[in-house]
C-alpha cells in the first residue's frame, strides 16, 4: 500500500481571531500548510503552529497568498509577476525562520485561495510562484510544491526541476474528467462524514474516485487535503484518518521533514 | 588606523512611495539597514536593495521595527515580549530569503525608530529582540546587533553571546556624558556639512567627539550612521565618506558579508 | 426607577473572522459600540451591525481605537494628538455613513482597549479624542461620550460642552475607592452569572456596588457594559437583562437615537 | 464660453511618504480628488488637504479605491459587490467628516486606479459603486460622480438618478473613436507642455480633440483631469490653467461646493 499524506490549512487566525482548531488538526495531519501573514497568520500564531508541528513530527509548509487580510486571500488580485515572486519569497522566508526557531524547517509550499485558483490556469502568475519557490530552495533538490494535478502551476514547477506533489480532496465532488466540481454547483462539497471517508479511502487505496455522474475516474494523489475550520470538520478529519489507518494505508508526509 | 563601517537606512519606500535615494546611498555605505515591511519596505523594494547591495559588496542588515506603516515605526507600541520576538524573527527571515535570492545574506540586525529608542532602556523589549536575534542565527557565531553603545539592547545581546557593534552619529550632537542630545533640543541635529564631516572624521580617527558644551568625550564606534532621506543628506554622506578616505580611514563593513 | 442603558462591543470581527455573536447581543443591548475598522470591523461587517441595530432600535455608537488590527487595539500606541484626532474623526465618519445607509445614525462615541485605558489618565490623548468628537458633532448638542466616570476623558469632554455618559461594569470587581480592580489581579473579573446579575441589578437600582473588600461604594452609571465574546458571556448578558427587567429597571438607551 | 473644472488627485501620500505637491496643486485646481485611506491617504493628510481646499474654495471629492496600499489601488481586485459598496461608503464617510471638520463637505465622488478602469466596463462593480454613492448622498439631488464619458459607471449613475460629470484629459492621447489610447501604447501620454496646453484649451473652447491619427473628434467634458505627481507635472498644470484663462475659459467647479 502506498503511503498517503494528510494536509490541512493551519494558523489561519490573526491577532485575537481564530479559525479552526489548530491543535486538534496537528494531531491528525502529517503536513501543516501554515498561513504566512498575507491572508492570515501573525508571527506569534505562526510560531505556535511551528512549535506544535515540530513536537508532533508534522511537516511545515508555507501556505502563500496574495496580500489581502480583509479578503482572506480569496479575491483575485492582479499582481505583477515580479511583485508576486517577491511576495512569495517574503512569506516563505518569514515562516522558515520561525520554523527553524521551533526546531523544524519549511519543507514545502502550497498556494492559497484565489492564488491557488489563478495558478491552475494563469501562466504568468504560476511562473511567478515557481520562480519564488525555485529561488527559496536551499534544500537539496528544491522545495516541493503541493497542488492540484493538471494545474499549470505543477507543470511549470516540474519543468523548473522542482518536486511536485499532487493532492486530492476527500470532501469535494469530481467531474467525469477528474476535475473538481466548482464550488457553488450542487453537490460540489461533500458534507456527509461517511461519504467523505469513503472517498478518502478509495482514493488512497485504489487511486479512483466516483464522479458526480457515477462514473469512476482516476485521481492520483500523494496527499489528501482535509478541512478543519469547524468542529464538524475536525470530527470528519479524524474519521478520515481512522478509516485510512483501518484500511492499512500508511500515513506519511511527502517532504521528508 | 582602525576600519570604519558606514551604515544607512535603506529600502524605506513602500509601494509607489520612495524615501531617500537608495541607489545613491548604496554607492556610499558599507552596510545597508534594509526595512523589512513593518515600518516600510515591500518585498519588491527589499529585493531591489538586496540586488544592488550584492552587486556592490554592501552588507545587508535587517532593520526591524514595530508593525506600524502609518507611523513609520516611530511611535512606541506596547508589544508583549513574545509577540515582539516573533515579529522580529519574521522580519529577519523575510529579508534573508530575499537576500539569498539576490546572492547575499542578512549579516546583522539593527532596530528602527521607536523600537531603537525603547530598547536603549526597556529591559523587556530589549530582551525580546535579543531572543529573536539569537534564535535567527544559523550564522556561525550569531548575527551581530548594530546599535547604540551603552544601550540595554547591546548589553543583553553581549550577555547572550551575540556579537555587538557600536555605532556613532556624524550628524547628531553629543552630551558631555557621551549620549545623544535628544531630538527637539536646540543643536541636537547637525546640518552643516563641514561640521558633520569634522565630527565623522574625529570619531573615526581619534574615537572622540566635541560635546555640545565644548568638552571632548570618548565615543567608541565601529560604525557611523549616515542619513540619506534628502538630496542634501546624500550629498553630506558623500562628503563624510570622502573626508574619511582622505584621512586614511579604511571603510570596511563589520559583518564579513 | 431611573432607566438603564446596556452597551456592548459589537462588529469586532474582520473579514472571515468573527468575535462574539453580534446578532444575539443586538437582541439584548440598547446601545451597540460598533468597531470602525482600526482594531476590528470591516465595512461590510459594520454595515450588517448597523442594519440589525436599526431594525431593533438599538443605538449605534462609534467604538474608536488606535490603528492596530494585529493587536486588536489593546496595545498602547504613542500617537501624536493631531494624528489621534484625525484618526478618531475618520472612524466616526466611516461608521456614520454606513449607519445612515442603514437608516440610523452614530449617536455616541466610546473609546476602545488601550485608548480607553490611556484616556483615563493621559491628558494629551484624552484632549485629542475630545477634539475629534467635538468636531464630528453636527448633532444638536454634540455627540455624547460614553466612558469611565472619573476619567480625564469624561472630564475634558464635559469641559468642552459635550454630553458625557458614565458606565459601570457588571462583571468587573471594584475597589473600595470605586475604581475597577485592574485585570490580572485576583478577583478582578466576575465569572459567576449569579454574582454578575446581582452586581448589575444593585448598580441599576441603588447606585451601589460591593467592593472587593466587602465595603459598599457608590457607582453612578447611566449605562452598563456587557461582554459577549463567548457563548457563556451572551448567556450572562441575557440573564443580566432579565434580572434588571424583573427588578423593574427600564432598559433604555441614553442617546435618543 | 462654458465654464471648465480642473480636477487632480490629491492627498496621495501615506504617513511619512508624499506623492506630488498637494499645496501647489490646490492653488491651481477647482476640484480636489482626495485619497481616502484605501490606496493612499492617512487621516491627518486627508484633514490637511481639506483644510487647504476649504481655505482656497476648492471642492473636495472622495477619490475611492480598492483596499490596496501596497499596490496603490492600481491592481484589479475581485471584490464582491456588497463588499465594494460598503468599502466605498466607508471611504466617503471618513473623508466627509474630516471635510466638515475643515469647514467644507464632500461634494462629489471619483473612482481611482484599477477601480476606475474596471468600472468603465464591469457592470457588477460599477453598480456596486453607484449603490454606495446613491446611499451616501444626503446632499440635495445626490452626490455627483466624476468620470469617463461613455463608461458603464456614468451610465448606471445616470440611470440611478445621480448627477454625472464627464472629464477629459489634457495629457492623454485619444483614439479616432474618442477613447483614451491605452497606457503602454506609443504616444498614449503627452509629455510636451505645449501640446498638453493646446489639447486642454481646444477641449475647453471647442469640445474637440485631435486624435492620434490626426482626425478631429468630439470630447465633451465639464472637467479636465490634471496630474501633479512630479515637479514638471505641476508646472504643466499651471500652464494649462493660464492658457485656459487666457482663452477666456471660466474655471469653475461643477459641484457647487
Amino acid at each position: 500500500m502506498r503511503p498517503m499524506d494528510l494536509n490541512a490549512d493551519l494558523g489561519e487566525g490573526f491577532g485575537v481571531w481564530r479559525l479552526g482548531d489548530d491543535d486538534a488538526l496537528l494531531g491528525i495531519v502529517t503536513s501543516a500548510n501554515v498561513a504566512c501573514g498575507f491572508h492570515a497568520g501573525d508571527p506569534t500564531t505562526m510560531r505556535h503552529v511551528c512549535d506544535v508541528a515540530a513536537a508532533r513530527g508534522v511537516a511545515v509548509g508555507a501556505q502563500v497568498s496574495y496580500p489581502d487580510l480583509a479578503g482572506f486571500g480569496r479575491r483575485y488580485l492582479d499582481m505583477a509577476p515580479r511583485d508576486l515572486t517577491c511576495a512569495v519569497l517574503y512569506q516563505i522566508g518569514a515562516l522558515d525562520v520561525l520554523a527553524r526557531a521551533a526546531g523544524t524547517r519549511v519543507t514545502y509550499v502550497k498556494v492559497h485561495g484565489a492564488l491557488y485558483s489563478a495558478t491552475v490556469t494563469d501562466e504568468g502568475q504560476a511562473a511567478a510562484v515557481v520562480a519564488a519557490v525555485a529561488a527559496a530552495g536551499d534544500v537539496a533538490g528544491g522545495l516541493p510544491l503541493l497542488g492540484q494535478p493538471g494545474s499549470v502551476l505543477l507543470r511549470l514547477a516540474a519543468a523548473a526541476g522542482l518536486p511536485t506533489v499532487a493532492e486530492a480532496f476527500a470532501d469535494r465532488a469530481y467531474t467525469p474528467a477528474g476535475r473538481l466540481v466548482p464550488r457553488g454547483q450542487p453537490g460540489a462539497v461533500l458534507t456527509d462524514a461517511t461519504a467523505i471517508c469513503a472517498q478518502a479511502t478509495r482514493i488512497a487505496t485504489t487511486g479512483e474516485v466516483v464522479a458526480l455522474d457515477g462514473s469512476v475516474v482516476t485521481v492520483t494523489a500523494r496527499s489528501l487535503c482535509l478541512h478543519g475550520d469547524t468542529p464538524a470538520a475536525v470530527e470528519a478529519a479524524m474519521l478520515v484518518r481512522d478509516n485510512l489507518l483501518a484500511a492499512g494505508v500508511p500515513l506519511r508526509g511527502f517532504s521528508g521533514a
